[in-house]
């Protein structure tokens, strides 16, 4: 195959024109470029860059309608979803703007000299961080706009003041394409931001010298592959995968008592948004045994509307991995066994339907399994599928919860006041394995703020230090640099005695906001 | 080899008893100590870990004689070096005692709910930097205090939280045991540090599921092996290594007309420090063509007292390493020709000696050679070598720059009134390869400050983003988790409403001091 063709999940046809997969040559010329442009975009001014972002934040409000009509022809996300998604990524590029202006993200830190400091005489030293250099995004599937061509790791990319070669996801090329040029034309830097297709230009991509760092969203297996392919560079070089995740929510009785209906109903939306194609799905719900919910949940899936999934390989894998986990000894299927004539069973071939429509998948087992078949049961199933986990006792549920891998995201539901020691060791254990912790809520949604953490513990990201989603996503892509008795005339701006660009700093030690 | 034989440099006969090497269940029984030890260790309150730091420097200070003879027995660095070194240590400690006092490393941000919020309403969103877990550290020959046992990698890592288990240097092993023995009774805090000695246990430490990060200071071949060690795991963790460096420095014909004499002491003065073993020895002065200092640098060399190399296998790596670039057509041996008689040509065996004492090696290089020959000859020469390189031009300057790989430091003299454009030129391609520019200085001497970095591009280190030396150490050691509408009584203190631990925090995006 030389081109990505992109399909109507809906129906399973072709759609829009095949785009040629990027060619070794062409590669290499676009990484160049890149290395090219980074010294410019480097050296800009914060407001200068602040006002590229905007730019293309303004480029994709402009070509809305003609973006969300490509997007849901290519993916079947639906125009309402999609709208949203495109307001969130024109909302990201903006606050990105707004980080810029305010300057913290630069860390200037000043120490005067101090000829008393021991062991030795200090000298003058001031640090900033600077843009690592041409940057990879390889873009995912289930969020075409806010983690694709223009989402969140190009616009903190962008904003940190590297360049950005951006790996199109081969589900939602048009788009793609699209956006690339819209981003491109916006941006007027020439290298500055460049889309390539296909997967051996990516895995070339992020062995590219001219390349200083990676990001990634997707799959463990892509992500591994490409981490692997980054650490073995003869130049290792730092790379960023968000791969996706468990993020356990845990139901107490108390929750159960006050409020079984509001959990039902959360859960249920919770797990089935997207189709169940969000890396913050929960797809597992700690129930207390007996919990009799079952037949509710069945009832509420079978009234919801599940659109098809985003891609055949996303079909596929979804019916073996959900067959695989229903075929695990001690699991049950829920739709399958308590609201039987529904749907067919899981072990069963799923219902022939258009395109590439899936069934969704309700399974439960009791805590002691997961926990005895922990390496069979503990793995994403992406699609519309969850694992309710039965425990008996508070020791089975801390217990279960032990043994799930680093998380994105983990929740409890209960009755705060009534079970307050409960509360705080599940909170506690969530804080262990994931990177956000949340009260009464859901994993899916994650707002674009100052505080955000999208991350955690492996396998949820490659790095547990970072995150792809806020502000702080900026840090990945930058490198501190510290002059020493350097003459303020050779001194980038960012750390003049004036403060010409009136940055928050710390100076000798003590924070002097802006 | 089942133990660890230290060794005196200046007669390379064994001094102590043999150190037992680590086995696979003592290494493991102490790994999971860590891990008993993180949870308790994450809990204290700042002002609490403080002390603990506070503890271990009081017990290097107390036993600080006992210390430097052990030291000088083991290195031969001398007491008056190895005394400040110690100094420096406590001073590091005592520098994370008041970072944790001064609580912007916890990274407090706080975004309050805003409903009006687009695409979607803001949650209650809550973010800090938790510790990552037990860290191993690998500790280094040349600064058997400040880069060992309770040097910046140990102080940054327990500052932040998590328990150590630290890989001892075969270099000075008794003085690694005696330190790790005050460092955990200094602690009182069970399975919060302890030392493993022997190679099979570092390369086991870095791949015990206990151990979250990896920090290491020392050669490319053994910072690399770990780099990938850590990268092949099942579940890959962060490792830090700072592998050393070049760190050129360049010389101006301004700075030359203005200050030779200053030039050539300070260069040899920073070069043969601490017989050359520096990871910040500017291994690389750029001369301009007809500088004429080569037999003032010779005469500097013969007149200086350099103290045996640390190891024998040092020793051997640096003759052999010396005599390789020696053999380089177009290189010259300066002190061979300049300054005949002074010592034996390096291409010649090297002087027998007592112990492990090594003859300097100075050599020199016209810039288009080094540049047609950057793979011969830019590599580390790890001993009192270094590499004069001279250019007749600008832009032979700034080519023979550009092919130098990234360093810890670099520097430049000149006349920075007089030579604007050059400076500016040589300081932005100094930037762009190296974590600290130095202005009129060399890079030996690293201030341990809030502005401190001490890091750079690959192959300086494995990664760009982070520093071993400096408040922002403690960075490698944290991972960032967001509170989503958790109820008061359920967050961290440093999260709370009323900031109990008067930390700076930044709500709703503004800084807010404590």
């Amino acid at each position: 195959m030389s081109a990505d063709q992109g399909y109507d999940p809906r129906t399973g046809e072709p759609v829009g024109v095949p785009v040629p997969h990027t060619g070794p040559a062409e590669l290499d010329r676009i990484c160049r470029a890149a290395t090219a442009a980074a010294p410019g975009l480097a050296a800009m001014a914060p407001a200068e860059r602040a006002g590229l972002l905007r730019a293309v934040a303004g480029a994709l409000g402009t070509h809305a309608d003609e973006l969300v009509a490509l997007a849901d022809a290519e993916t079947a996300l639906g125009p309402a979803r999609l709208a949203g998604e495109l307001t969130r990524t024109r909302v990201q590029l903006e606050m990105f703007a707004g980080v810029l202006a305010e300057g913290s993200y630069l860390e200037a830190v000043i120490d005067l000299p101090d000829p008393a400091a021991q062991p030795a005489p200090r000298p003058d030293l001031r640090r900033m961080l600077l843009p690592v250099g041409p940057v990879a995004v390889y873009a995912a599937s289930n969020f075409p706009f806010a983690f694709s061509v223009a989402g969140g790791d190009t616009a903190s990319a962008l904003a940190a003041g590297c360049p950005v070669v951006l790996k199109a996801h081969p589900g939602h090329p048009g788009l793609s394409a699209r956006c690339g040029q819209l981003v491109a034309e916006a941006l007027a830097v020439p290298g500055a931001f460049a889309v390539v297709h296909g997967f051996e230009a990516g895995a070339a991509l992020v062995q590219h010298p001219a390349i200083a760092a990676a990001a990634f969203t997707g799959s463990p297996s892509g992500g591994r592959a490409l981490h692997d392919l980054a650490a073995a560079r003869p130049d290792p070089i730092p790379f960023y995968g968000e791969l996706g995740a468990l993020n356990p929510v845990v139901v107490t009785a108390g929750a159960l008592a006050q409020r079984a209906d509001e959990i039902v109903a959360g859960f249920t939306g919770s797990y089935l948004l997207g189709s169940g194609q969000f890396c913050t799905k929960p797809g597992l719900l700690f129930l207390p045994a007996g919990h009799g919910l079952g037949e509710r949940i069945a009832a509420a899936v079978a009234g919801a509307s599940i659109g098809p999934l985003l891609a055949e390989r996303i079909k596929t894998g979804y019916d073996q991995t959900a067959a695989r986990l229903a075929a695990v000894p001690g699991v049950r299927s829920v739709l399958g066994d308590e609201a039987a004539g529904r749907r067919s069973r899981l072990d069963s071939p799923a219902p022939a339907g258009p395109g590439w429509t899936a069934a969704p998948a309700l399974l439960a087992v009791p805590a002691p399994v997961l926990v005895a078949r922990a390496g069979e049961l503990l793995r994403e199933c992406f699609g519309p599928a969850a694992l309710l986990v039965e425990y008996a006792s508070g020791e089975e549920l801390l217990a279960a919860l032990a043994t799930v891998p680093g998380s994105l995201a983990g929740a409890v539901h209960a009755d705060v006041a009534a079970e307050a020691e409960l509360v705080r060791a599940v909170v506690d254990a969530l804080t262990a394995m994931a990177g956000r912790v949340i009260v009464g809520g859901w994993p899916t949604g994650v707002a674009v703020t100052w505080a955000m953490h999208h991350g955690g513990p492996w396998p949820a990201t490659t790095n547990p230090g970072h995150t792809s989603v806020g502000v702080t996503a900026i840090r990945r892509f930058q490198r501190p640099v510290v002059y020493q008795n350097t003459p303020e005339a050779l001194l980038p701006p960012a750390l003049r005695d004036g403060n010409p660009w009136r940055l928050p700093r710390r100076v000798n030690g003590t924070l002097v906001p802006a």
